[in-house]
């Protein structure tokens, strides 16, 4: 690395340290302020939004970037309008900084409570949808963090003027601008840097695709809030409603393919498979999803008229399509179906379908995901429908939030003691 | 490392990982059947345990190891019935696994709650105290973990006797052998497989000196739940209670000197030092406590008529003594002090003596540390004090677990969904 950008990259570290002092005493009223600000300020230039941007796109086009990656990196109206409302929404969230747990006195006579706090310094590190620098900016100021923005180089134009138009938002309401600051070198080993300065930086939240985990994860030194694989699985268990089974499975796999809750493989326990797959698997290829199958599934379905079935193998049980593919795997049992999640899974989420309470509750407690379900479509795995009001990422480690994160996520809690002149004896 | 240790770690990975899936689902009755037993073995063999250490301990004299060694090493009739001892209190505590929060219906009709699950499989690196392989094995055992334990060589005798009395507790119980496995090599090589091998161990916790910790932070994969320095401050504010003041920075700093929450450094406010100074560093010095002070301090106390004060350096405010020597500086408000926490401080426990509400609130809310205390000594920052009836280490990290750590830290959250058949739409 240069010492240059890693001159720069610890210069921006202690200011985003420095600005996190300032953050953490900030009143809710204060960052309300600013994130208004900021979503009048976007308004305001949205024509210069859509010009700046419409450099980034074009660049992108001279450098043969393909058309789903144009589609990430373009700004319109719509999703201008959309992150000035992502804004006013995160105002109107309770502020979860400085809440404290009811005090419990001990028997040395203290009492005993918890205040949540912000984490700190949060980096984040994306790729090409300009609107993370919004709306993971205004999380982190909601939850009273400072930020260091690191964005793909190909919206580097995007994000920079975002970056301008957060600070105003900042300064107009007396806070420091080095709350949130945007990384505009396109250099990557300022990445580097970001994912290894400990003494500055207390959590990482990469947004992006597999690769670019892979790759931060194999360096960081700093915790990362991430999750790498959304392996889902839905196990339709001998005693489930058909009609509800058929129902959300196929909500689970074709409601939308690419979000990582997206359901990648269906097990089916033998006793119900020659009731269940034909129609739901007619459902699917009428949708135009590939399905990839294991041996006592092709039967159930060639039985059943099924043609065009692909032979599954060991990578298919492996693999998050996000895609029109769907891998189905007939089990004999619950066990067999919670030993293929534990082997191949990913920890994300995954559902039973079933009226059966014991099988049920032997799913819940014993599959071991950030999200597990009953009855439901793996697609519920999401901050809004959880309810948090917001989501900067998910989780599929265990330690500290795990599953969607909300504001909470990027907050922890401390002890508080409140004494009387107690001392140990 | 050599490829045998390398293939050796792995395998008991492996294992561990098996058993853990055993004991996530393991009822409450089984594992404290589990404890009850090993305590009963510990008793009905403690003349064998005692000469099985006494091997170690021998040989820990012939390599010349310090008293202090030897004390820690070495286990008596006592501390072998406090073993049993800790295990039967540990069987008392509430079992935190498979607990569900209330359910909470969402916009979609789905119901979502959180259920507390074991984290998986969880390492302990520890030094020379033999009683650590009961004490930590027993509080991974309770909550619903696996565990690998690497102690120090020089105790390998005493922990791979303690080793079997265990895993024939676990025998007798049921549960699988495999969920708590002792590593009887003393080759150095079996930590470095620990603290990388991710797809194992799910949290590391070290127990030991920071020459240790800092070792194995500096090479770890696995995350850890740790504190590598206890550098803790009292800052007596202006409006403090002088008798209080003078009983609590005395407790804080003189009931033990080696505890990671003994206070290290005193902050006094210009206002208040010439009356708090001169009685407080009276008991010090009639302590043995020796005194590093600032130039401000010193006026004071020489004014008093002190003498024997050392000059205190740059080095002192970032130094954890462990002994009776302490820190003091004069400061001119509660600003000086804060910056000085959060210059100088480790994050670990910082406490402020003041009848004054405003101050103490902003002390409670700004100092970045796991425990804050208002006229407190900072003694109480310990699990028991804080009613967690058990302690697996403390924590200065702020993900996950902050502060003491007792069972709960050993546990993660997941989110389940009960739901009703629907669908994202």
């Amino acid at each position: 690395m240069s010492d240059s950008i890693k001159q720069m990259m610890q210069e921006i570290g202690q200011r985003a340290r420095q600005a996190s002092r300032a953050m953490a005493r900030a009143s809710s009223e204060r960052k309300n302020q600013a994130l208004l600000y900021i979503a009048q300020f976007i308004r305001e230039q949205a024509l210069e939004i859509e010009k700046v941007n419409h450099v980034d796109v074009e660049r992108a086009k001279a450098n043969g970037q393909d058309a789903a990656f144009i589609d990430r990196l373009t700004m319109t109206p719509k999703t201008i309008e959309s992150m000035a409302l992502g804004l006013e929404q995160i105002a109107t969230l309770e502020d979860p900084i400085g809440k404290i747990t009811t005090l419990q006195k001990q028997a040395s006579g203290i009492e005993l409570g918890q205040m949540r706090v912000p984490l700190g310094v949060i980096g984040i590190i994306y790729e090409s949808r300009p609107n993370v620098t919004i709306d993971a900016a205004a999380l982190c100021l909601k939850s009273g963090n400072a930020v260091i923005l690191r964005g793909g180089s190909e919206a580097i134009d995007s994000n920079t003027l975002l970056a301008t138009m957060i600070q105003e938002g900042l300064k107009a309401a007396n806070l420091p601008i080095d709350a949130v600051q945007v990384v505009t070198t396109t250099d990557r080993s300022a990445v580097g840097e970001m994912i290894t300065m400990t003494q500055y930086i207390d959590v990482i939240v990469p947004r992006g695709g597999k690769s670019l985990i892979a790759r931060l994860m194999a360096e960081a030194r700093v915790p990362m809030i991430k999750h790498l694989d959304g392996i889902c699985h839905t196990y339709i268990d001998a005693d489930a409603d058909i009609a509800m089974a058929i129902k959300v499975c196929d909500n689970a796999k074709t409601q939308r393919y690419a979000p990582c809750n997206a359901m990648e493989t269906l097990l089916v326990n033998k006793a119900i498979a020659p009731k269940v797959l034909p129609p739901l698997c007619k459902i699917y290829q009428d949708k135009g999803v590939e399905l990839r199958v294991d041996s006592l599934t092709r039967q159930t379905l060639e039985s059943a008229g099924f043609q065009n079935l692909v032979e599954a193998t060991e990578e298919d049980w492996q693999t998050e399509y996000l895609a029109p593919i769907l891998s189905i795997k007939t089990v004999a049992d619950i066990d067999e179906a919670m030993n293929h999640i534990e082997q191949y899974g990913s920890k994300h989420t995954d559902a039973i379908i079933t009226n059966n309470k014991a099988q049920a509750d032997r799913f819940l407690r014993e599959v071991d995901s950030a999200s597990v379900m009953v009855n439901a479509s793996t697609r519920f795995a999401d901050g809004f429908e959880y309810g948090l009001g917001a989501e900067i990422g998910i989780s599929n480690d265990k330690l500290h939030a795990r599953g969607p994160v909300g504001l909470d996520g990027l907050t922890s809690l401390k002890y508080i003691v409140m004494g009387h002149g107690e001392i140990r004896t």
